[in-house]
């Protein structure tokens, strides 16, 4: 069934975020936002639509502009970060090739509709695709676990655990990998619950409902604090990422109607806003099963 | 809800496939799967757990062996295909950086916890991560409309239309393009139907449900034919893919109990069988919504 969430915006003023009543046939609510927008736009390098040093309050006037811009770091949730978005488009910064160290020309292939870039020395063809993220919403005594992040991007903002996925492994392995790593807790994850694709950064967040297979957590490097979070005090003024946004409130909203289903949609982020603006998007698409 | 389909095998001589009663309370079957096993083994140049030039068949008796090796084409799915595999454990091939055209070392970064190729002049850490590959499913009069495919790998068998998720754009709008692309279709996408990791090739597969807009259809230039197909009819000893069987069969059981859920799978390939023999592995990790 195709079900949409319709985030509105407009320049005019005011972030505003609130739930309406849900909508007959959907057990879905319409989330409208409305957000200052200043004279920012969006950074090439910046990274994971973060919200470093947002100090905006959720369902509170803010008019805030740019935030800070994030800097790399050397984790590879940044680093790849990185990568995903300069390869946004940026196909024609890859000159050479990996393999043979051969100047690479930028033209579309035979057969294809795009401009690749194409190794003049041993022939081969570079392809650039998006890379998935893969996390956990880990529910512990109707609690949610968070993390604190202790590095860039959005130092000091609270998220889901959740990173890159590896070669060799599967999304569930991954999310279990990096809830391991990031709040050294061991979970055992219980269904899918959102694939949200973020087009602008080339990423696809999958993130996993879970539980924790003993009571135990800790701040792993990457994490300055982890905590239990009841649903009422979840940190929506201080959250590291959009795509936490998103999934925390289609989880508050499944859990208010019933039990969690499994939701997709497309994060775009609203035309000239800062990547910092975590509020300031649009999920397009939102289908759930 | 944890749910498992578990397909055990022998190697002991024939190959059988049948669906189990479903199991209580998970709406599901058990399939069995016993396949004659060779002196074949995993090639990794071979290219999607392909069946090209696969002769046995469902429900059959079977002692066919080793497949030809598929070669590498000019398409994207199968270009990219070769570089997710030879990403697989294989980062000590990336011998050069990108950007800078420096020489790599091949040594563990700081923080974290496995080798990558870093490079030596402009100190770039270069990530292989897995491809995901986006697909239809798409329903029309209770019939499902396949492909059969113009190229390699798996030349002249059956698939859905799929293929690589590009970099800026979604997982929905790739499947809708790719069947553009592979079927001159039209199509609307309704719901996520499935997400299957495939670890040893680097690969998840995510397949929508779709629908037709309009009842036209014709091969793209990667395809011979394409056909509408009852269920009963599905091509299952011509497949291209055990994602595609996966997919397939999942579909037929939900439509046999009710209505389509989303699954979440791992999809591992039995040790010791060829990638041609597209019924030889496990799904893993079966979860649905």
């Amino acid at each position: 069934m195709l079900k949409a969430i319709q985030i509105l915006g407009s320049s005019s003023g005011f972030l505003s975020y609130r739930f309406r009543k849900p909508q007959p046939n959907s057990g879905l609510s319409l989330i409208s936002i409305s957000k200052s927008i200043g004279t920012t736009s969006i950074k090439t390098d910046s990274l994971l639509l973060p919200a470093s040093h947002y100090k905006g309050c959720f369902r509170m006037s803010s008019t805030h502009s740019q935030s800070n811009a994030d800097g790399p770091s050397s984790s590879q949730l940044s680093s790849s970060s990185v990568a995903a978005i300069q390869s946004t488009g940026n196909i024609r910064k890859i000159n050479f090739c990996q393999f043979c160290g051969g100047s690479t020309k930028h033209e579309i292939p035979d057969g294809e509709e795009k401009v690749r870039a194409i190794c003049t020395l041993c022939g081969k063809i570079i392809y650039e695709n998006p890379k998935m993220v893969v996390g956990c919403l880990i529910e512990h005594d109707k609690k949610i676990l968070m993390c604190r992040r202790k590095i860039q991007p959005s130092y000091g903002l609270w998220t889901l655990p959740a990173g890159y996925m590896e070669i060799g492994e599967s999304a569930a392995e991954g999310a279990i990998r990096e809830t391991l790593e990031e709040a050294n807790a061991e979970v055992e994850v219980q269904s899918p619950f959102a694939q949200l694709d973020i087009p602008l950064i080339g990423q696809t967040y999958m993130i996993f409902l879970a539980k924790l297979k003993t009571p135990h957590f800790s701040p792993g490097p990457e994490s300055s604090e982890c905590r239990l979070y009841e649903l009422d005090d979840i940190p929506f003024d201080s959250l590291a990422f959009s795509s936490m946004l998103v999934t925390l409130k289609l989880y508050i909203e499944d859990i208010k109607v019933g039990r969690p289903k499994f939701h997709y949609g497309i994060i775009n982020k609203r035309p000239g806003t800062s990547p910092s603006e975590i509020h300031a998007y649009t999920l397009d698409y939102h289908m759930q099963s």
